[in-house]
């Protein structure tokens, strides 16, 4: 299992080509069998999770970002139902409101870490700030950036200062206890194209569909490019990115759950033992009770 | 089923004498079925919140109220595990801070409710502010209210304008579309005797305890007392409370995943349809992504 966590992570400063990765790859795993691989991985993640909370000390940050379709909402709900949600928080970020444009554009974010002791899922994250505002620059626009103009400001040195202050800002939380997995659900276009088409016929979930997904589905190559730069210049041993096979779901749901298995084991959790002198009172009040 | 859940619940604003609520009815469940019929109530949870959070209109807020060692933590995890943490949201609230003392009482409860479509989950909720602090009116001093100088101003024309404000808020809510859930978890004075004693053996479970717990223990009979009249003066049929029976962890989590249920039931929560004219628009986009 350590080896498909292994295979999906991006650590180094290096380019890195999507193309190379294949989208419906699933590292020799059968459909018949991914249900109760994935409970296996689930209940452990519950397990582990109990732990993190009774230590309150460190805290876990997921992050996921993909393509319209690539199934970041049913990952989500598949790898996270059965964890106790008192210690797990997710946020889906949406279109910034005029408060968050008035501040810079890690704030939203910053305000919606988890705490100590919780697991953390942001649905869309801080990494939208260099994938659709640099696929439409016109979107920065509405941040009121000192010195930028317009969409032609924001030339390489811009980007490049983006991709720094969001290292610097998961620099920090990794020195004060979060740990962060960045996962990228890596979908095909083919693939895509198909699940739109079953939205559009479900009656069911027909209503999830905006002709706005169309229009950005134009623009695949540019976010493409988009995630290859900020995979690339964002990808550190701290703050792993993990490109995730996203055609085959039942598959996707295994790796994601299996690099948060991982992750947690990592981070060898422990329950909170009582200090000795505390354990003296614990024995008095004992007594206190037995006599009550 | 119906009939256990409309047995705990109080709509009136009439007089409530907990001693008359039995600690240890099971309502002639057994508790070897337990885990199978609780099963069964998560998943229709979890089905339901679904149709909550697809609708996007209305909200659930559930509020836990119970003395120590009652099992709120455990009722939670155990009636909410296996719900999809995305549309479950959990806060647990502690002492306030400085900052939240610096607002009035019902501040910092106001900005964690629940968002459209989601299930919010109070852990302890405003009620502290006419429970700990009836049996502790020294602890309002801590919010600096104009008129008050010493706990002796606060006679009872002070707690009913607090019940007043509590039903007024709660009212607000409710024609917001938040419908709220209210239980305390009743649990006798020797049921907790021995859960204090069974946490202070269990190694894994002792760094719990505080000496603290035993000094609220004290004052028992100042909190059923408070308790009887919080219920009293803030049930209403929009937003009942319901007397869980605590004493049976198993029996608990049943009643309190029955009321979930049966309120989420009487939501009457559909999943949303497409406009017509939508519709339409569908057909096109169809074609379009056929030719793609």
């Amino acid at each position: 299992m350590q080896n498909i966590t292994n295979k999906f992570k991006i650590t180094g400063n290096k380019k890195v080509s999507l193309k190379d990765y294949d989208t419906s790859f699933t590292a020799g795993y059968k459909k018949d069998d991914a249900e109760a691989v994935l409970a296996d991985l689930v209940a452990q993640t519950a397990d582990l999770q109990n732990q993190l909370y009774a230590a309150n000390q460190g805290s876990l940050l997921i992050l996921f970002q993909a393509m319209d379709a690539a199934g970041k909402d049913s990952a989500i709900k598949h790898t996270m139902s059965g964890v106790n949600p008192q210690g797990c928080q997710v946020y889906s970020f949406k279109q910034p409101s005029a408060e968050e444009y008035d501040h810079d554009f890690l704030w939203r974010h910053n305000k919606a870490l988890p705490e100590r002791g919780r697991i953390g899922v942001h649905n869309r994250s801080h990494y939208e700030n260099v994938l659709v505002t640099k696929v439409h620059p016109e979107y920065v626009m509405n941040e009121n950036i000192p010195g930028i103009k317009s969409p032609e400001d924001l030339d390489k040195d811009f980007w490049n200062k983006r991709y720094e202050a969001i290292r610097k800002f998961e620099e920090h939380l990794t020195n004060s206890g979060t740990v962060i997995i960045k996962f990228f659900l890596h979908l095909s276009k083919d693939e895509q194209k198909d699940r739109f088409l079953k939205r559009i016929e479900d009656t069911s979930k027909n209503w999830k569909f905006s002709a706005a997904d169309l229009e950005e589905r134009k623009l695949w190559k540019n976010y493409m490019e988009a995630y290859e730069d900020a995979i690339a210049a964002t990808s550190t041993s701290e703050a792993p990115w993990y490109i995730i096979p996203a055609d085959k779901k039942w598959f996707s749901r295994i790796a994601i759950s299996n690099v948060i298995v991982e992750t947690l084991k990592n981070m060898k959790l422990k329950y909170p033992e009582l200090p000795e002198e505390e354990a003296g009172k614990l024995n008095e009040i004992k007594k206190m009770l037995e006599e009550d």
